[in-house]
């Protein structure tokens, strides 16, 4: 199958690029680099020594014999995504290509403007590609659990059946996102919507719980495969950021009281889910929604976990409490979400375990010079 | 009360300026004129030969001694519109200033872009600024009932309580839009309704239907105050739209089957929703919603209204069924809105009447010559 990994120069991206080509489908990266320039706007740069793009895509073919397809550019550059979907024809497109970060789209007034532009637009862009060039090809989203807020009531997979009045009608699951990044994937899911009942697109929103992790079986094949590790205020997120906290000896930092719920998967679970999704396109003019993830946790619980890790290493890892930076639910709120989709398509879930944590505390210690204790606590406040 | 009116220049900005002026509102219009560009791409324009911006303020300065104050830039620009808000320090910012038709958000590509992009980051700019420059200014933005789409349930106003699994929540009403330009709106509420949790900004949305007649006690006092009258396939709205096809001879142009049901109302009652909006402010942090319509009909009711009315005096105007250009219900569909609260502040509806219809017909009737039989049907399809 002809792949699109866009944004396959990032955290989730690359390691799915790789996973899709050792499969044996043709996979082509598209993405502007624009993840690397923000590293450089904010200071800050991976745990681990990530290698440019050309690199990583030369020793994947010297390790593997497996050819991936660049094309660097912006998807909100329609006469690039043109000659994308001309040169490659793609069969599915796996769309990470967004500004990812909600403390970024918190900075200021720019950067919530930037955020929404870049993920709306370049997501209205391969919508009429798909449309006008590709009308056959599957979009695969990437959406984010964190689009659904935290409501009272269950979250169902993308849709809502609701009885009012003694009448019935089903809607996309009503959401309350936290910030004005999950505010655009809302945006995007709406505009998809759109498209699949107009235009009968194939497409299928992926909402993912936060990603943890850094490895998979791909990346370790070579050091100069390695994924990015972020662990910085902006970036890094929950569980990887405690990691690299603990790493160099700094208390994990928990915002608030620490109640915060969320779903959470590991990154070797994202890029099956990817497979899975490429590999049973939706039907067209339906919006299939699946929620990615396969775990919740509280901020707490995810700390007392690497915590005891830690000091099972014998790296000794105390919790801090910090004035919460974000406007959100921080006591223990209701939190249950559905998640069977995927794992009725085969996903077998990678849950959280000692294993994993210890890997990943390992691959920050050998780099611990690179974590500047500077960048841990840069995220905006919301207010 | 200082009143700015964005998108004071245009269809229902102007009447509405003009109306808080006459109430003794100090009211500044910001406009960056788009909207006359736009006749020139299309290539059409409005039915009453309207002035310039400048000539009607002049104008109305000379009729009623009152001051308009014009400035004139783009709301996407932000460095201009800190310039308004340090300037005139508002206390009521009335948001009209949107791209606001359906068939031009669906022509193509990058008039989706433009329609999305002008609307959600100018909105974006305007929260940002009321945060940062005038935090209790409330800020009064057009919404529309299309939003919603056409639901199988009864439209609340705004918000929805959701009983499911046993637990309780309460949802901005799900939206089922039905193009690019009705998206941009719903993206617009969610953005607005996120500033108001995080920020405690002041906020009321107000979910307009189609808006009929062009006359306001206001815009009749001098000829150089007139209205602008769109019969065009793209800013034409049905009802205005029918009339200016009686007045040439043209059978008015029903899509489809025409049981397409939407909510209307008079710009008599636009406007004064407004100044109930502005002086009963919403509280801070509460995204207030209202329905801003008095009356509900298809498009075959509309049409036959129409043509009875025009055939009285004297005008016979058949009807004829085209091919819908939208995708849409256009059988006899589920429609039921609530619009309570904007009666409850004391709106007293002005509903479609003969009189209204044959002062309209006269317009078009007068001003004949200034309409292109060829724009009448230019409207793209959705597909």
């Amino acid at each position: 199958m002809r792949i699109i990994v866009a944004g396959g120069d990032g955290f989730c991206g690359w390691p799915t690029a790789l996973y899709l080509s050792r499969l044996g489908h043709e996979v082509a990266i598209v993405d502007s680099l624009v993840r690397r320039e923000i590293d450089n706007e904010l200071h800050a740069g991976s745990v681990t020594p990530i290698r440019t793009l050309d690199e990583r895509v030369r020793a994947w073919r010297e390790v593997t014999g497996r050819q991936i397809a660049v094309f660097r550019g912006d998807l909100t550059h329609y006469d690039f995504l043109e000659q994308v979907f001309r040169t490659f024809q793609p069969e599915a497109f796996v769309h990470f290509a967004e500004q990812r970060s909600a403390p970024y789209s918190m900075i200021d007034r720019a950067h919530s403007v930037y955020t929404q532009r870049n993920n709306v637009e370049g997501t209205l862009n391969v919508l009429w590609a798909i449309k006008d060039l590709a009308p056959d090809c599957h979009l695969v989203k990437l959406g984010t659990m964190g689009e659904y807020g935290t409501p009272n009531i269950d979250i169902e997979e993308g849709y809502l059946t609701v009885e009012h009045n003694g009448r019935s009608d089903t809607f996309l699951y009503p959401k309350t996102p936290g910030s004005f990044y999950h505010l655009s994937k809302v945006h995007d899911t709406n505009n998809i919507y759109f498209a699949c009942r107009m235009w009968g697109i194939r497409a299928t929103d992926l909402n993912q719980g936060v990603v943890y992790n850094v490895h998979t079986a791909e990346t370790q094949l070579d050091p100069r495969l390695v994924n990015r590790f972020d662990y910085d205020g902006i970036y890094g997120t929950a569980l990887d950021r405690f990691v690299a906290q603990a790493a160099i000896g700094h208390p994990l930092t928990v915002y608030g009281r620490g109640g915060q719920t969320r779903a959470y998967i590991n990154i070797v679970d994202t890029v099956r889910c990817i497979q899975l999704a490429c590999e049973h396109p939706a039907e067209p003019g339906k919006l299939r929604v699946m929620n990615q993830f396969t775990q919740w946790f509280s901020v707490n619980e995810l700390s007392r976990i690497v915590s005891r890790v830690a000091g099972e290493m014998g790296v000794p890892a105390s919790v801090e409490h910090l004035p919460n930076p974000r406007i959100e639910r921080e006591d223990d709120h209701y939190f249950h979400a559905v998640n069977t989709k995927l794992i009725d398509l085969g996903l077998e879930p990678h849950l959280l375990d000692d294993d994993t944590l210890r890997r990943l505390l390992e691959t920050a210690r050998e780099n611990r010079d690179r974590i500047n204790p500077a960048l841990i606590c840069t995220s905006p406040t919301w207010k």
